[in-house]
This record gives structure tokens, sequence and C-alpha cells, in this order.
């Protein structure tokens, strides 16, 4: 039996035909350099439309050097950004911030199913500052947070003020920001909470490889195609990272697939036998399963993984049909059960994304 | 009268149809993240194939990363890369080498048409070493150069030869190697020659954005799935970077395509009326001319761009017709005789690529 | 009353008279720049004579500069360096590892009063291997411990064999190596048990600043003049931070000052009316204090800090008299019995070193 | 014959009885950690009155390592510093800039004797922007120059303005500024002007290792200690590294022995039978020697160094006498009439700062 990854990440979805139709359109004829043309200056402003908000916008083809970036570019190398104890940045992007930030410090809080929690945060901002540590100077959200849960405007606000009324800085890594605002997230909020630095998420939101770098701070962006280009992130055929976006914006795609993606998520968890540890409010289903359990689904062809809170993730996107749901809800069924052979194909130890 | 940059670069030009096709066959169905897909093994097994080699290969979105980490791999911070005074990582890649490498060093040396003289590189690789200066540690070549011109496997060996016989490294930056390849020069010489890294290029080739990186000497690949996450290169969904490669080589289009081009070059060459600077011998045609007549050319509606050594580069691709080259002949020759209006449409600054 | 700080950290004192000495007879004549003169050379002659074996040698002024070296020396930037969670390079240096080994990481172990479990070790040594994370590739250890513990030759091995097992590199941080030497840990067991990279402290043994790098392993010492000059550590007038090891080394001060510092913290632990929390085994008490009574102590005049665990910890150095021990008993039991205000003289939030 | 490097360097000489007076006073009691001390708090206060100006100053052991983290702290790493294309930043430091700045630029101006030449300043300024360079953000001073001459404080203004106008920011390397003022060079001058950092130097003008890093622009000085430690530039004894500066300041040994120095100089100068190639007004004198000369003066037992413009340097310091002059003149007369032996005693490669 061929594993089947389906589940296993938003990621190993294709790109939506929204998204193919505009890569092929923007292939037509000369386009100047290096993000320079008219089709990156398009998708940029249908972004600034989406957020009602001026920014400087580029484009990238990973998601962690956008975010990289952004931490370096809002701390100095001796400081630190404050994140989610298990925000992508501290634990799933391989140091990457240390190397965009010639070691920048991370600082990571408490907080739970992915929220930080409030009080976490005064504390750190409150710590008394010395020589020997790197001290805050910005704070990274995420929306949808590793947890699938989805924080609110008001949320948001109560986590920013404080850190703004330092003067610190504040990034928004929105990898699945599309999903957030399925599931009701104020996109047109993100600029007047104070957010110098928004990274949109197109690839998982079923889009070739592309991600939005939106700097709302437009003191931020100055330099920033030199700055692209010395961190190896400035593609010269821009056209094919940014083409995406028109896919994406210009029919809604981007939010009404998001949409699709987290009813496919509550199909399933209407379908789970497993205890649900995290509400399901976006695109991924986080339940308690034990290894031989998870080895037994394994043996069934459904490969998924364990995070860092010892739960596992079953992610849809907007590629998941009812159908793969309602064979996964077979297949988990039976698991719970007990049947399976905890033998043979235990889980692939790489989570991807 | 719309600017048009034809000849401004081979990266002006879209995708061909080729890898295209490739895209799209790419996207269907579910496939594993960050490279470890089916499509990414299928086009690295197309490229040893091709190279009659064993190589560790990944795909990245950006030649400038590839070459930068490449330089990073093959020298210490406190050492430098030697390179010709006017190769790329030199000149036009905004210092991503040091970024890479944590402020390693590159040493520029002379050489007529982008080829590096002989006798400066032993000189180089002879100097005292002292402790306040970044010693050799690798070389680096390029092929086809940034002149146009194609080295012969001969050349490369007596530039090579040395370099490995202090055990120092050796990257091929190939930007344009389709071009080199179309005019002559023997792919599989390259493992043979003792390349540790070769940088394969496939979006001047007439790729969506993509290039190879080949790991000849695999002891340098080691935990490099890492080191790519680490440095922001590593796509989660990585088929649609490997994928053109399918479409580039079960076809030949890479080489035929290149072929093509650098018959456009020819072709110009032929009608063109400026001093030709250097030898014509890919797809790029150099030519001395002053300032008020590339200014007429830009009034004429023609722009392409004034380089390090002073002349004015222009490029064909595979998306160059003969009636462009005919009608850009025409234009050259109205300005020659001195026509147009130096007074509007001075080229822009921008060199792309 | 003026605060004193005598207890704050084994580096509030000055440098013993032996220190002085030799540097006042190294500055007669002259010498070669950047570690080339002859001070230089005796210095190291004294040290490899003392760990009996061959190394390379190099003195700086910082040792969060030579740890920091060290771990960027053992891990590539996309890998990572094992240490006790506690260790002085993960919480008191600012992130400096990371600034020198270009976003290298770091991953804390858990383990009592300094030393790391064993059984910690090889989970983390077991971990699959994934892209997303920064693996380890080095081991880094502390004698004395930051608890004041010494760890036994038996109890490295332990630790050592299966990081060797695998191939990975052995850091020692030896900034209170004097004291544990002191406390009988075996300095010719170093180079034995497979320590590449030992860090040999001079500063707090009672020196004026200087730490010796000692490169065990002498393929790490490839051109190492010139990475100390790349990261800005090799010194023009060398003698001046070499020459204290000559007074340390000939005299044999280095240890028995270091047993003298050992024997005042025998004398104050036998005075705490504290609980001590951590064995007493070479320069340093840790206690159980409120922070009440942590700034009665303070109104009283002396100055302590509290640590990452909670614990309050007072620092015996080479300068430290049995009267000021007895003194400091005496305030101790003053406050122990509730005298004091609390109203002034919080600590300072700098814990030096 | 013993080799004789007393004009090698201004930094073979050892440390003036002044400096090691103050190290021996500064020795005495406990002192806090991390230049929070009295001493450096003294020695601050000494240079604020020497400057007329407020400033942040800190001390550090390495010129190199306060010169690069003045280039790194003017310009982000996509951008680039401008100096005199001999300056030491650019030739001696083995890149450490590129490593403090994380791959930051360094663009060499031209310029007779080490002043940089105006007309190549505003070039550069003028240059247009564009994303493949690392554009000027700030401008890199020396002074005395790396050829031995002193600029005046009207030149340094015809510099500094345009960089200035821009917004740019500036930087002083004062190595040799001792030298400079005894020239005749205004130091307070210096913050008028408009530098925003200085980088004063203690070690050649005759201190044990030390360099005062002053922060005269102070909104740079932000979280600057958290940066010192950070780059392993924090001395935990401080005391040390500033102690020089109150037996440099208070006694004027600073400017008074680089007068001497100056002195001894133009005697050389007087005596020295090659041709003279830069101007003699501080502390060097360049000549033109042919290299079997060179050997002969090795020959003779005296050894110097040949520089990037094919000079040869002779350089005085504070412990240069006038005996030694006489002596070294000698020979070379000898040597001028052809005396000596070729055959031996080859100058080392090593050129000591």
């Amino acid at each position: 039996m061929a594993g089947r990854y389906d589940f296993a990440s938003d990621n190993v979805a294709g790109a939506m035909p929204e998204v193919m139709d505009a890569l092929v359109a923007a292939n037509a004829g000369v386009a100047s350099g290096y993000g320079t043309d008219h089709v990156s200056a398009r998708a940029a402003d249908l972004i600034r439309a989406e957020l009602d908000a001026d920014a400087d916008i580029r484009f990238v083809a990973s998601g962690t050097a956008a975010n990289a970036w952004a931490v370096a570019c809002l701390a100095q190398p001796h400081e630190a950004v404050l994140a989610h104890r298990h925000a992508h940045i501290l634990t799933d992007e391989t140091g990457a911030p240390g190397f965009f930030g010639s070691g920048v410090g991370l600082i990571g809080l408490p907080g739970e199913s992915g929220r930080i929690e409030p009080a976490a945060l005064e504390e750190a901002l409150a710590k008394p500052e010395v020589s020997y540590h790197q001290p805050p100077a910005a704070l990274s959200l995420t929306n949808t947070t590793e947890y699938g849960t989805v924080c609110t405007v008001a949320e948001f606000k109560a986590l920013i003020d404080p850190v703004k009324a330092l003067g610190y800085g504040v990034h928004l890594d929105g990898a699945r920001l599309a999903n957030a605002v399925a599931a009701g997230f104020d996109l047109k909020a993100v600029p007047k909470l104070g957010v110098d630095i928004l990274i949109m998420g197109g690839t998982k939101a079923g889009s070739t490889p592309t991600e939005a770098i939106v700097i709302l701070n437009k003191a931020l962006a100055r330099r920033f195609d030199n700055r692209l280009k010395h961190m190896g992130q400035l593609i010269s055929k821009g056209r094919f990272v940014s083409a995406p976006w028109i896919g994406l914006l210009e029919t809604g795609a981007w939010a009404t697939r998001a949409a699709h993606a987290n009813a496919m998520a509550k199909r399933l968890a209407a379908l789970m036998p497993f205890p649900i540890i995290h509400p399901v409010e976006a695109n991924g289903v986080f339940v308690e399963m034990d290894q031989p359990t998870l080895e037994r689904l394994a043996d069934h062809g459904w490969f998924v993984y364990r995070f860092l809170d010892g739960t596992v993730r079953f992610m849809c996107s907007w590629a998941t049909t009812p159908e793969m749901v309602d064979e996964l809800g077979e297949a988990l069924k039976a698991v719970a059960e007990g049947a399976g052979n905890a033998a043979s194909g235990s889980p692939q130890p790489q989570r991807p994304g």
C-alpha cells in the first residue's frame, strides 16, 4: 500500500487552478527582472487593496526566509524577539533567524494552544535589562497559530499594545493567514494594530511557492531590494513568484479555498474517535494518540506527524475532499478499535511545515 | 513608444513551453515536502545522467543564493575565494557571499574577456600567507563567462589543476552553462576536472526560477537539507523548483534552445555596426558604444546595459526571434548613422543579471 | 555604607602579584606582534607542560569570545552544540555563539547541580535527524560547573565517549578550571579524554584579562591566526595577554591560589545560616534565600546575585581573606535573624560572570 | 645577529611607564565587572574632557574589533562603507568588517598618500543605486593615515560634509590619532565635524592593549554593552583595559610621547639615503627601496615591511631613542652604498599593524 500524506501538512497539496492559470498568463512576453515587473506591481496592488493600507511588498519563495528576515529587521543581533515557545521560528526553522540576524535571539513564551499568555509577555517585557542577556526588541505573532487556533483582533491588541508602548516592533507570521481570515479574523485590522511586518502566506493557502513580505512600517523598507539580493531572495524572473497572488486574490480563492479547508477540518473533527486537544478553529485537528496507535495508522497507509506538545496533527488543505476525509475517518475508526499491525510503517520523522 | 528590454538580459524572457508543461504535470496529486518528492528525485536523476556522474542535487530559486552558499561551503569566514574580478559573485550580488559566509573574502583576478589569466592565478596561490589577510581556499569559475566567452575544458584544467594540488576547492557558476554546452563545452568533463560544486543554471536557459545545486564532492553534502533550511532556501513545495528540469532535460530543450540563443547572437553580431569587443561565443554581444549613442538607442525604444568594462551588452535568449534581431539591427543602424534624439529615454541603471 | 561586591563574583578581584610581576617583566624590550612574540611562546610551552600534551595555543582577553569561537569551530551554522541548560554559553553570553557561528544552535540538557544528565545526553544524540532542526555536532562541558560542583574524569568520560563515538567534537569551558584542579580534577586527563578544544581560564583564577585557547585537536588550528584576526581577537601587543600565564604557572599560583579560594568557600559554608543547595566542591556557595532576605543582606552592604535555578551565589576568589569570610558570616547571621531594612539597597541585576 | 624589529611597527614597543603605573594603581581592591567599574568611569571622563564633548565610551583590547564594529554599526549588511582603498579595514584586517557586519561591504577610494580624493568620494556618493550593489551608507576616515600623513580639519570637513548631507554616518579610525594630534590635528574638532564613532588608539600610542570606542552619536550606543558582550568584546575585569587611559591622559603622555615619536621620524628622515615617497608628517617614513636592498638591510639585522603601494615603511614609537635612529641610519647608509649580503635574512611577510 502506497503511503498517503494528504493530511500530513497543507503543503503536500499542489497548486490550485487559479494559481496555475495566473502563472501561465504571467508567462507571456518580456518582463523586467528582479521584481520590477508589471506582474509583481499588480500583485502588490491587490494585497494593498486586501489590507486597505499602504505598504512595500515583495515576494519570495520561502516563508522561512521571510520570517527570518523579519526577525533580523526588527531586532539587532544582540537583542531578541519574543514569540510563542512553539512558534515556527523557534522550533522548525533550523535556526534560520540566527543566520539572517547574525545570532539574534529568540525568547519563547508559554500559552495555551499556540496563543501567547499575556501575563508571560508582560513579565518578559518588564524583566530588568542586563548586558549578558539579549533583551527583547520585538514580538512575533502567528495567525493561524501552530496549534490550529485563530487569535482575534482583540487578543492581538492586548499583546501588541504593551509592545508598541515600549517602541518595539511587531511581526506577524501569516503562513496560514488565509485560514484565519476564513475563520473570521479581520485582515484589514492588521495595519491598524501596529504590525510592522506581515508575512502573508501563499504556499500553504494553495499556491506554488510564494510568500508576500508586506512592510507596513515603510521606514523598514529602505534599500530592501538590496537586502533581498544580499540574502539570496531576489528572484530574477520575479513574475513567477508574484503571479500566484493574482490568481489567489482576483478570484477571492485565497480566502474561499481556505474556508473549504477549514470546513474539511470540522468534518474530520466530527468523525474523530480520538480526544481533540486544541479547539478546531481553522484547518488543523490535533489529537491525543499514543505511539502504537500512530504506528497502526501508518500501517493503514496514513502518515501524519506528532507535534512538540505531543499531539498528533491532521491538516486539511484546499485540495482535501469530503471523500478523503471520510476515507481517513474510516481508517481512524479502525485504528481506534485496535486494528492494524504496529510492526510496519512507522511514521517518518519529517514534519512538513 | 513602449521600451523594449528584449536584449537587456536573458532573464527578461518568460519560460519555454517545455518548462510550463512540466510544471503543470508536476502539479498533479500529493507530494512530500522540502525536496523529498518524486519530481525532485526524477529531476536529480536526469542531471546525474547529463553529467554522467554521481552527485547530491538540490534545487533553489536563486542563483545568487546557490553561488553564495558554494563560496561559504568551500572557504571558511577567514579565508577567501579566487574568481575573475568581474565575476558575478564579486560585482553583481550585493555582497551575498559575505552574508552566507560570515564575512568570507573574495579575491578578484584579471583576465581578458572574462577568462582568468593563469599567471595571475598562480601568483595569487603563491602569495605568502599572513594573519591579516584572507588566504585563498577555493577557486570560482564561470562558464559562459560574464563577457559571453566560452572556456574550454583545457583552459579550465589549466586553472583547476594548481588549485587542486593545494587541496583547495572549485566552484563552477553555470548560470549560462547551457549556452557554453551549446557552444561545445563538454558537460561530462565537469566532474572529471575536479569541480566540487556546480551551480547549473535553469532560469537564464529559459525556465521559471530554478538553479540546480550539484554537489559533486559528496563530502560537502552532509546535512545539506538542514543547511538549506537554515539559509531560507529549502522550498516546502519543492516540486515546483525541480519540475522545470524535467522539461529542460527530457526533451533536450536546455541545450537546443541555448543553441538557438547562441545563433541569434551570431546573427546580431553580423548586423552590428559598432565594434564588437569580446568574441561572440555564446548568447551575448558586447560592443563599444559611447553614452550619447546608447541614449539615442534608448530613444529608439531599445534598452540595454553598460558593463563594468565599459562595453554595452546585448543578450539573446531562447525567446529571441530572427525578426527581433533584425528589428534591433535596423535600430542600431539608424543610431550608428546618427539618428535619434539624445534628450529622452536614458537607460535605467538596473542591469538584470 | 559603600556596597561590597567581594563575593558577587570571582572576577571582581584584581590580579595576583605573580601576574602583575609577569606583566612588568614582559614589558621589557621589543617584541614581534600578533602573538608571535617570545612571551607568548613561553606561556604556551608552560601550558603544554601542564597538560602533558601537544596543542596549538593562543591567548585572548575574553572568555565569551573563546567559548563562542569553540562552538563555531565544532559545529556548522545549521548544526548545534549540546550543553547543560544553564551553561554559560546558553544563559549568560548574550547569544555570542550565534554571532560567531552565524546562527549556530545550542541545545540545553538537564542535570543536577550543573552536571549533565547522561541519559538526557544519550537521548539527544539518539534523536532522529530532520531538516527543520539543528542536529547536534558537538558537546560543550564546563568544569568547575556553573553551580560550583566539580566533575570527575570518570563522569566526563561517560559523557564524552558516546559523543566521540559519533565523530562529534568536545569543548571544555574551563573558566574556573583552576578551582576544579585544586579540588582534585586531573588536568592531564583532559587531552586523553578526547577534548578537542579547551578554554583554560586565567581571569577568574586571579589574572588580568586572559584566557588560553588550547586546541588539542590540531586539525582545527589551520589558519587560526587569520580566524582570530577576522573575529577581532588577535591582540597586536600579544605579550600582555600571554604574560600572565607565566606568572600563573611558573610559580604554581594558578592552582595554589585556587585551592585557597576553594578553602574560603568551605569556610563560608561552615558559617552559612541558609540552606546550601549545591555541594560546595570549589569556590562557590549556592544557598536558598528569599527575596526580602537578599534585600536585607544588600541593606547590610553585601551584594550578591540570584541564579537561574533561584539560588543565591557567593563566590570566593584568590583575594578572599578569612577575615572577609567571617565578616560576611556575621552579616548573614544578622540577616538570618531578621535584622536589616528591606526598604533600601536592592541588589543590582548585573551578575558579573 | 639577532633581528631588530624596532622600526617594523609602532606596536612592537612595550608600554610606557605611565601606563604600567596606572595598571598597578587600578589593581587595588574590588571592582565591579564588565566595564561598570570606577576606573573605566574615570578613564571615560578623561576622554570626554580631551574631546570637550559628551560621548558614550567603552574600552576594548582590539582595534580591529573596534573598527569592524563601527562599520557594522553605521551600515546595514546590504550596504557599504567608503574608505581609502588602502585603509586598514580594507587591507589588513582579514575581512573583520564583513564578519561583524554580516557581509557588509567596503568600497575603496583612491587618493595620494592615504588621503581620500574628494572628487572620488563625490563620484561614489553620486552613483545611481542598483539592487545588485551595496550602496554607501557611511564614510570611514583615518588619521594619521596609513602612509603617515596627517589630515587637517579642513580636509576632513570637505570629506564629511557631503556625506552628512546624505544622512550617512562617519567613522574615524584613530589607531595613530595621538601622532596626528601631536602634529597639530585639533582633537576637539572631531565632535564638531560630525564624526559619529571615533576609535581612539591607545596601543600604538604606547599602551598595553586598549582602544577607546567613543560613540559621539549617542543614539548608536543603545544597548551597547549587550552588543559588546555578543561580539566577545566585553571584558569582565574591565579596569585593566581602561586604566591605561588614566596613565595616557592624566599625564599628557598620550600626546607628548607621540610628539617624541614624530620627532624621531623627522630625525630618521633627515638621515634617510633613500627617496622618501610620502610626506613625513607623523611617526612613519616611507621610502622607495628595491627588494635586493631591503634584503641587504635585513642582512644587517634590521627588519621592516613593504607596503601595498610598494614603499618600505619605518615606524617610530614612544620607545624609539635618538641612538636607535642613528644606529639605523648607519645601517641604511651602508646598505645604500651596497654593503651587505642578499643571500640571507629576507624579511618576514608579517606586517605588524
